[in-house]
């Protein structure tokens, strides 16, 4: 007798919603994740647009991109309802500002851009975006507002996911899995006494790899696969309003400042994340360079956010791929990949997990996923 | 029958040197401190440099500081034999660098000075500067190495000295201190249960206020004193050096950075100290535009900073006086104060302790305390 219907490997926003909803379709679902607060999903800052620079020319992944942010709303809705707890879930949108010619010349295209595949965007003079926010810098020459844009705090939205799933009965186990195979997983269980780890084994019907860049580091994983697969350092701020401060903005604010993309994502209880360095380095160390990027440019764009205190600084790895598009498929029969979510987890996620369910019932996913099938990569 | 010989107010590095050399001296003594970690101490650099542009025209402040480091070295290798524990004292000096002919300029006064009272300083070449400091910036056009310059680590000093005041037999008592009057002291013990603080009452031959900052709090304490010391907001920050770095400075450097004077305070163990700012502010909020600053100040004078780990950022309330001066001596029989030591509080610990501990006997404190008699303020 097997252990499982679905094992899934591995607990952020990927795996999470992949177990809830595979529960939810009637399966009995395990969940085996390390349980450390090493996962892009707690780094995030939850910010969800279809549409940025990087997806010029990268037509499947906008096309990606377009179904998800469709998708998220009504997803998210049934989240909150079936755990019971707000994501912080909001809808102002995003406005992105220019400082000089050259980026608001960059902003029009994108602009273009939107208007042509049907999305909203509002091109705004300096006027109108101070009008939207106040703090804006006084430089600001200019900017577009994408009123479909979308974020949530990916903090509570992880535990939105963690309370559905237990209510949906899933059984979650604490340990690092080392191998998979078609229907089996090995890991390594914590011992309680601080003895060294057990290693155990569970069966299922079907196995679900969606361990983030550690993907690349289980056996059994495909070498393709696990090469395809690299952790994408970013390091990210969380500001507070002191007491005495009214919020200082309401939209999601992007800037190229430097070069450098910077957004700022506000949130209703008046946290602010600042973000993010994209570092080929597999560490977490909280760099003294880093946080002074992010904070001369946060403050380029809303010089106020000097007075906000700097609650958090975090690092996390993103599951970057050769392609910077995400792998979702069977490997092999009974085992299936969602991995290399880079940084769109936070938005991909319900999508993944309806691909997936769709996939252990032998359905086909939306066409929207059959270019990132993971025999793209042999 | 009272309560001990001598009660002291306050357990940072002032009132605890007050309670060991007093314990030392044979006095039966107990301390109490409400055990927080709000304390100018342990915010601290721990730079010992008894001139710096701030002492210029301040002969009396000048006078007792160069009483200070003249005692440190003693007073610190017995503390380090009574307690057990290192405190990290450095002796290479401090090395202030200039960027522009201003910058210069002011050094070279300086260096004019120091040797004007029999200090060593030495003028370096950009050269002779990065010989000593390879990793200071380019920019970097000359300097003043200071090797009568010390610097502790503040945190083990103080530990430093809490096992020394233990070994010696200071009794220690968890409570904030409400009421003082001569040979009484009213405090809140907080109760172990959760249930409101009790307050309670201690006699002594003699009281000693030593509470920095929060002296100005205290009831009975004459009001000319608690009008006299205000806190003083800083803000610093401890980088460390990741794994696979060399350390990349072995001086303390001081530099004057867009107007703002900036030190970099370098411990054996890989730490590095950036302080600090000064604040006419009364929190501890750590503001993401004072780290800022630090941070683009630091690698302004060491690019290489950008690497290291930020490891953490603090705000302490340092107690500032209406002159500068720190305010030393008995306000009453059987009532002394000890306060208002401002930024030098480490270095002032040792002769403040002697000061006491004369005044408990009945003698004479050093000839340089003379002008920092509570009486100026009335």
């Amino acid at each position: 007798m097997m252990d499982a219907d679905v094992i899934v490997v591995g607990g952020g926003v990927i795996g999470t919603a992949i177990a809830w909803r595979a529960a939810v379709a009637g399966n009995q679902v395990t969940l085996i994740d390390p349980d450390t607060d090493d996962k892009a999903s707690l780094v995030a800052a939850g910010m969800l647009g279809p549409v940025s620079e990087s997806v010029f020319g990268e037509q499947d992944l906008l096309a990606l991109n377009l179904h998800a942010i469709d998708r998220f709303p009504a997803f998210n809705a049934e989240l909150e309802a079936a755990s019971g707890q707000p994501t912080g879930l909001r809808t102002e949108g995003t406005l992105a500002v220019a400082y000089d010619s050259g980026d608001l010349a960059a902003l029009d295209r994108l602009t273009e851009f939107r208007h042509s595949i049907g999305l909203k965007a509002e091109r705004l003079d300096a006027r109108a975006c101070r009008r939207l926010e106040p703090f804006l810098a006084p430089s600001t020459r200019g900017g577009v507002l994408a009123t479909g844009d979308l974020s949530v705090d990916n903090r509570r939205y992880l535990a939105a996911l963690r309370a559905a799933a237990a209510r949906a009965g899933v059984r979650t186990i604490v340990g690092y899995v080392t191998n998979v195979a078609p229907g089996l997983v090995r890991f390594r269980a914590p011992a309680d006494d601080g003895a060294a780890a057990e290693t155990a084994e569970l069966s299922a019907a079907n196995v679900v790899v969606a361990a983030g860049w550690g993907t690349g580091r289980i056996e059994g994983v495909p070498d393709q696969i696990r090469k395809a697969i690299r952790p994408v350092k970013g390091q990210i701020l969380r500001l507070r309003h002191p007491g005495n401060l009214p919020h200082i903005i309401s939209h999601t604010i992007r800037a190229i400042v430097q070069g450098r993309d910077i957004y700022l994502v506000p949130r209703a209880d008046g946290e602010l994340v600042v973000g993010a360095t994209q570092e080929e380095r597999d560490d977490r160390d909280i760099t003294a360079g880093a946080v002074h990027d992010l904070l001369r440019d946060a403050m380029t764009a809303v010089p106020a956010i000097s007075e906000l205190i700097l609650a958090e600084a975090s690092a996390g790895r993103r599951p970057g791929t050769s392609d910077n598009g995400p792998i979702l498929g069977p490997i092999t029969p009974r085992l299936i990949v969602a991995g290399g979510h880079f940084r769109n987890g936070v938005l991909l996620s319900a999508v993944t997990a309806d691909a997936v369910v769709a996939l252990l019932a032998d359905d086909r996913p939306h066409q929207a996923w059959t270019p990132f099938n993971p025999g793209r990569l042999t």
